[in-house]
């Protein structure tokens, strides 16, 4: 037990804060040592504070059940107990930006879960599967901002893996793409808790997310930009509109998707046997939190479906299906992945574990 | 009440066929005469051969509570006690083609709901305020089958009324549209009853609908499309590319759309103004069905929305919203319909409205 | 319109107080002259007030869009523009009571959804087909406060009329019910907006409701308790227990009743004929909310039911089904009710309706 | 593996059979190697005759995706390749009662989830914590029936697991229960697949499950009742009263019961107590199947819940909360079980395990 990297959550009595307890628990590489969360409930054991507002599927791990909940503006004390924490805190945005500085100034590599740095030039946005060359920015970061061995990674928007993955697959094996047309059916827990109002899902659908269809336009251009002079550049040959819903499902974000190549458009038997053999860094680095396939695809007429496949690949494999023809652009799909696990908590430990997979940390 | 014209439901028993029951409750124009359905509930009282499956919101209209019911083959005595027929037979399509031609030759009007005849060069496909000139081909329909006084219309699929209305307004309006991507999320009950289980759709979406996509994409281009030797030939300007979804809605489709125009792409306040002002034939005639508005544009950011906007105008109207450029072509906007009202048994029964209106019948 | 009588809605832009805009739109006796809510919506349009938050099936009414919105606590104002207000105010039990007080002793008669004065001695709280005459307790009430026209009358909770007015039809033939032991699956709109969160729902009932179960048992033994000395004794002849549910749907409230009589058993014709026959003052008078029937019983094995049954009478009539003998007690049931209609606003309304029949108001 | 005992499932492509064969998959004990269906089926290899209705959460286990099923019928076939068979089917009662005694005469012991010889005299309906002791009919039930090695067990229906448990803990601990009233929300899957239309679950719920509240009514009573020469005698202490109602649930039913003691009520403290520390032969045995403790409490005041609940022990634990003073019988609880593990399959390999390892078996 020794051996294992010291962890900790801040933000952590909130769903996603939950949703890194309950991933964490366990972990090979990971130990808990820190959790912190909002002033009201600094000081109680962590059992206490998720008292009645605790939604993971499964219970309240042992190991921090007792555990006395820090505050999260005490980044000294989380200095001292952890080298890398997990931000999952629900603030206005840039009070969240200046805390997670905080916190990289104390020393303490942040991987966030929220937007607030998302569009900082010398922030990455990773997807590990796609985009890890982009932690190469990070001495340059510390540099510029003077911090010592602090540093802050941001994971995507949950809304574009389910689409994401797929079409990197096709770039990374030649066929660039030059434009996307997604519409989304999203989950519920991708607003957190409460959220949406029964009454409002109930015998309905929402076509509207605030700041969804910005994110999930902008963040993957990060994704697949460049790096000059230690800023990210916009990827300029791809251009995605979005259409976001909300729907009356728990876990899993839907993607009907179109797509044009920029050049010929390979065959559908290439599509399919490009995703089917797609493997990335993660999965040659034998990461803990990868699935052995990240995209699945099913050949059955009506999947991907939110229950039937969320939790493929423990919540971390995107699931695909319907390749078609598109009478507009080149080809249509479907995609699906797990958005509280790939696409939130667990898209975070995977970027902890390629940090720490390629000495980035600890 | 004597000068109301004679009117039928063949396939009464069945959901569309309850739909039509009700909207034809109280009609100023129809009164309905005649109800008929398969051998095992001919015979039966209407209210008996609806028992326990009947899923209107509202109770049996007292007219046709003790109707008995008509086998749906004998033509004959449909003919003897009306002159139009609204068809919601569910059978498998040759059967149904054949059935509605009977009906025809023996001098019975024939509307009909289902997709037997969607495809058949010479009978019309129509949505009153787009193609009421295609009942133009009627006469030729008669000649060419020596049917002397029945004919046959028919209504498109349900999928399309919430893209087609305004797409259309805007070709009205000298602005021709060349490509649309369409993300449908389709409510419940335009499976019919049963229709999808429960246990699939709890928690959950469905990203196919069988035969949906295809009639989504060419129907269209029938309605836009022109008579030439007495046969339609599809428009061949526009493609459209749809995906289709089952989601836990009971009614009211929603469509998600982008559209590229043809030339030029309007300004966006022209879109809107196009919009609020478009009216057609129906709302110039004064059917009884039509709204006074086909087209609803609503300014809020998260509508329209299923629960909130299906029963616009005794869901007749199609409500509009979220009108924005698209990063891809040139315009995105949400558009939804209530399938059953508008979509099914008021668009049916709005053509027979346009029909008597133009002397074709009664 | 002269005629009609001035009312207001103090809490207008609430769930319940929507529903009080809705059901008093077109109203034949009252007419809306004053809308009061929080001092945040005050001086507002009521439709810029409920921008966002308007959650009716049906758009605002027109004749209430522009109205200026009143400050709640602004007694005198609401006193000069109406005579009777209906309370609909979410604040805390104490200020809503002092609240209410404060409006009666400015001479208005106040209606309240409230349960704030719901145990206070001398304020009846009524369901006007049980127990009109406790409205005799209001020259008192006046007397003993020093108020001159004002008087505070409460509508009772909203999950009792279900089987309330089944089990009064049965006292009122004669058969004395002695103890009732009744589960509720209770909607969603009962919690008011935003009540429970869409991601506690989904998939998913809730065996508690805050307070709901207490009132269920003791304001039915008010309703049905005797005035002495111009305060209200409890009822002591019957015993009720009750489970309540939060179950994913939105409005209708189902209970699943056992009940034993005080005496032998009537037979199970002669409850079925009770209940058929049942009607009572609000029938008796013709005033405007009563449904013609206020009891529907259903033969059909599986009704009631919330979609199927709810807006029966407008959402004023109580359908009952499923009478059978019970094996523990004497009989079962099971009764389902509209929430927010007979079980909130509409059953206010129909309580005004009343007191202006009875000569107790304007 | 050649030590596991060789297993069957008969109506294996079936909801419930499929549950089998998901929860079988990896039993330490018991190995499947007879897969039965209809003779639609039969011949096909199990993953094909599954396709497009496998609707367990996990995927078809790869050991019987290739297993060729057989007939139903093919009694024989079944006896030469296993000792047990587990009995899913579907068809008419007298035809899987007449089934079932075939395959028991071929020598096979029936461990059956079928309701047709429930009420047949000489066949235990068992739950193993409850009443392991009637496995002792068996002998005589061979020797009447003239069977060499075959028998027949069956489990109880579905919705009384979450009820029957926590009476029995307080029956055994010497409190006997003289009367229940039960009200029951079952999920969908009770009633298999497809089981209810969506559009009837959507924003509703159903107060009638057919045939469902006379066997939660009657079975209790014979798990309870006692053998007299070899035939089962119903217990005459207990009456039990049920609501029982489909709400919009996928698995997980849950019980509201009021129950009354023949003689003096324990304290609260008392029957938590009881409940807490329940135990019973299959805990004792160490059974494979059974949850270390069969009975939780839960303290929250809103739980159960089925989402939250229903998977504790694996599906085998029931879940208990609320425990609270009755107004008209003694004491109200809430109780909520997993309707397709311990309430089903689960429940019928527990049968199965404590047969083996009473030595009835193999």
């Amino acid at each position: 037990m020794g051996t294992k990297m010291k962890v900790g959550v801040v933000g952590a009595t909130g769903m996603v804060g939950q949703n890194y307890v309950r991933l964490l628990s366990g972990h090979p590489w990971f130990e808990v040592m820190h959790l912190a969360a909002s002033p009201r409930s600094a000081g109680k054991r962590y059992q206490d504070a998720v008292a009645g507002r605790w939604h993971m599927p499964v219970d309240i791990p042992e190991e921090v059940r007792q555990m006395r909940v820090g505050d999260a503006s005490a980044v000294d004390e989380a200095a001292r107990r952890c080298s890398l924490v997990f931000s999952a805190v629900e603030m206005d945005k840039q009070a969240v930006a200046s805390l997670e500085e905080q916190y990289a100034a104390a020393g303490v590599a942040v991987v966030s879960n929220n937007s607030a740095h998302r569009h900082t030039e010398d922030v990455p946005v990773v997807i590990p599967e796609i985009n890890p060359g982009h932690l190469d920015v990070l001495p340059e970061q510390r540099k510029r901002r003077g911090w010592n061995r602090g540093f802050i990674v941001v994971k995507p928007n949950c809304s574009i893996q389910s689409y994401m993955l797929p079409v990197y697959a096709l770039l990374a094996a030649g066929h660039a793409v030059s434009s996307l047309v997604v519409t989304t059916l999203q989950a519920l827990s991708g607003a957190g808790y409460p959220g949406p109002s029964a009454l409002d899902m109930i015998d309905n659908t929402i076509p509207y997310i605030s700041g969804e269809e910005e994110k999930s336009e902008i963040e993957p251009r990060k994704i697949l930009g460049s790096i000059r002079d230690g800023r990210f550049v916009l990827d300029d040959a791809i251009s995605i509109s979005a259409h976001c819903n909300r729907v009356a499902v728990s876990d899993g974000h839907t993607a009907c998707v179109s797509l044009k190549f920029l050049g010929q458009k390979p065959g559908q038997e290439d599509v399919l046997s490009i995703w089917r053999r797609f493997r990335s860094l993660p999965q040659e680095l034998g990461l803990p939190s990868t699935p052995s396939q990240p995209l699945v695809y099913r050949d059955e007429i009506d999947r991907p479906q939110p229950r039937k496949d969320r939790d493929a690949g423990g919540g971390m494999t995107v699931t695909v299906g319907r390749l078609r023809d598109c009478n507009v652009l080149d080809y249509r799909f479907v995609g699906l992945h797990h958005n509280t696990v790939r696409g939130a908590a667990g898209g975070s430990i995977l970027i902890a574990e390629l940090l720490k997979s390629r000495g980035c940390i600890g």
